[in-house]
């Protein structure tokens, strides 16, 4: 939707250096932006892309003002100022309410009119999807599902059964939610399966990845709270509680009966063993395995990055060699005596 | 589906202390469960929960019923028990005979009467559903492919063409078995594709987990014994060998052509190479990586758990310093001559 | 399709010792292959099985011809060889030209009349789908993406929007190509999405995995160059490059904004951070943490392979008294002066 300069300083609280009447059409990033887009400079490390960029404006902090040689939006959070106007000027696609004559919906179901149903989706028995829901090609919501005012299933998600998703979520494609939990008992025989009879209670303002997948509790329900962000290919176990503003970067797994606080990060490949608590505000390093409850906040890390191979390969055997290491100094020790 | 106590009693073979008639309609947590409904105690950390309980019943160990508020069923496994009696008490659904009318089945596919293709699944040529066998909205049954009786596949999974599964399977959805395997030979233009002609075999009993993967090998066979679980986002890779009973936790990678023994339990995240054979009854601790083979039951680990940022960024500078440490100690022991 | 040896013998420029008219149907194992088939040995650890072969004919290197007990097509790179031979014998299946009449094809897409496009395929508003085009079953194509030459998308493959593939790829069951990027920006009352705008390029002759995910870029596009191979369950992240003929073993996650080099070999759940370059033919071993550019070639690692329970155990309570023994040894070096 395109903006005027001055209506973006107005509806976003800037102050604006230039010719208000300038139009907005997109955005774009510094180096590629035009006089009809907008584009922002969040990262100081950037700046000598801001001298040569051509874009309309640029959002950006006070003191980089100076030295822009467009309109400047003046921000203190650049970056979340950009995100905000970009979804304005770019906004996601409106679908127009209805259904796809392909799409197959329980007799049951509840599906309001302003909702849309793509091509080959699937809505079962006793569900409910809500005012501006939005269910992609080839989704399937099972029974017993609920979606919320506004939330989206982009393509291909799978709700297996009793699964409730508050507003304004977005599930990417692949996503599965409420599919068993990981629930067995070891017998002589083998393995017993534990019935998964939970479902699973998401949010408002949810974003779950393509490919992530989000078990239904054993008995109780696995629980997402609001504002909780998950990238793509992630694992978050039966009986799970995520709290509200945790963000997830791909690959994380979260094992089950796992609860996590508020306003948590775990970086990518990381993970938690089961059945621990995670105090609010902790971060959690690349591929860092957190193996017990976490009851400060702060930085948590146990990445080893890598390094040439052959060096590696030696450091690797001087830590099978640290006893060795260890009765040698004991001995040395003793000999001083 | 409800039964007396003394119903569970006898078909489970549980001494039972309380009222045989008592009828139970759930089964809950400790915490939750309600004068209808049956729980258990198999873990002696609940024990204090067990008092408050106002459960039906519970199932417990003999010597955790003196103090049970509520009639007892006396197991020596109480967590196996209980999932089988959940299993009767709360059966997974039944589905009809039949199939959706937008279903899609090949000409010369073999579709038991008693099974059913729910919407927009796919049976491809040649391929033979069983008896009792459920194909959930959205699937894919490529050609060539055998479910066997009982066998249930949730949702959106996809046997790629090939794939013989045994009896009371269950794949969750987006569960891929028998895609190509990653075979590439490198020249030096580029790599060279190495044709996937082999199929994927599946014994009985198998489960395995939402978005998981499951190669065909190259020539022989992918193949997974009998009562295996494999959990979600799994990746079992081509030729694989896994054998009966082995369970999977999520994000488990297993490269190609490895032979894994019966009874092993691989924990979160954690890999092996390919090309290595693993004995039976081997346990791996959370992202672990199992780089040659193992030929000695036991459990084996190598994981690092996380530690505040700052300690872990010390002690990572003080690995690399070993070589130093070494050196130092080799001219305190010469100075000691 | 049925070859001569003669005709293979001339066709991959091998020298052929044995009769140039017996024909090969297949391809299989040494220890399995039968009088009609061919097969290789590219390493000599299967040596033993040479001369126990029934097969028709061995690919194998001039030195191994000796002990072959069947014909012999002498090839400098067995594997290669073998890997065109077989691309012949057991080509890769045929569509026909067509649709399937649950397929859903947008009014203005653009569908060449010799591509398939399989059971409740969608294919999205503005889209192309180019000459001998396999779109296979529950593919979603969205808006404007566009789909080279040959390219085959195996089964539920999703292009969210705005993505553009080359000739002749393979894209596996599940992969999701252009979701959302995890843009988020950070606020006191939650995380703001931070809009995707951007979409993903891909070259010719790549492969993509079962259950893998490549992400739009923000702004500009993700890209993927000629000839990469991404196994299965491995993440793209928004703005990566990833360099020609790269290939990418499963589970591999690569961060936003990194740039790889060509002909890379992640092995695999090995990752990166975000923001990083990594110059062309390098090496990752499995479950490495590339934390910073690389810019030598060469193999890289981190690994820790598993050993017992106990030993780990030990050694992991060792490596967390180094600061105890860098202490020590200072104490004793300065106790010698």
């Amino acid at each position: 939707m395109p903006l005027s300069l001055g209506d973006l300083a107005t509806r976003f609280g800037c102050e604006l250096i230039g010719d208000p009447d300038v139009v907005i059409h997109d955005v774009a990033p510094l180096d590629a932006a035009d006089e009809h887009s907008l584009t922002f400079l969040a990262n100081s490390a950037f700046r000598p892309k801001l001298a040569k960029t051509k874009a309309a404006a640029v959002v950006l902090r006070a003191d980089d003002a100076a030295e822009c040689p467009a309109a400047a939006l003046i921000a203190e959070d650049p970056y979340v100022c950009y995100a905000r106007m970009a979804a304005v000027i770019r906004p996601a696609p409106r679908h127009e309410p209805g259904r796809d004559p392909t799409a197959v919906v329980a007799g049951d179901a509840d599906v309001a009119a302003s909702a849309y149903l793509a091509a080959h989706a699937v809505v079962g028995e006793r569900s409910v999807v809500g005012e501006d829901v939005y269910v992609g090609p080839g989704c399937v919501v099972g029974p017993d599902c609920v979606l919320g005012r506004g939330t989206r299933l982009i393509a291909k998600v799978t709700l297996v059964r009793n699964v409730q998703i508050g507003e304004r979520c977005t599930l990417h494609p692949g996503a599965v939610i409420g599919a068993d939990g990981f629930g067995n008992a070891m017998t002589p025989e083998g393995w017993v399966k534990v019935p998964q009879l939970g479902g699973v209670r998401i949010g408002d303002d949810v974003e779950i990845g393509a490919n992530s997948t989000v078990d239904c509790g054993t008995l109780d329900d696995t629980v997402i709270e609001d504002g909780v962000r998950i990238d793509n290919l992630c694992m978050i176990a039966h009986n799970v509680v995520i709290g509200a503003h945790t963000a997830m970067a791909s690959m994380t797994g979260i094992s089950g009966s796992t609860i996590i606080g508020k306003r948590c990060i775990f970086s990518g490949q990381s993970g938690t063993v089961g059945h621990i608590t995670i105090c609010d505000d902790v971060i959690v390093g690349a591929q860092g395995a957190v193996t017990k409850d976490v009851t400060e906040p702060g930085m948590y890390a146990s990445v080893i990055p890598v390094e040439p191979a052959k060096i590696w390969s030696k450091r690797l055997a001087r830590l099978r060699r640290l006893g060795n290491l260890h009765k040698r100094i004991a001995r040395l020790e003793k000999g001083d005596d």
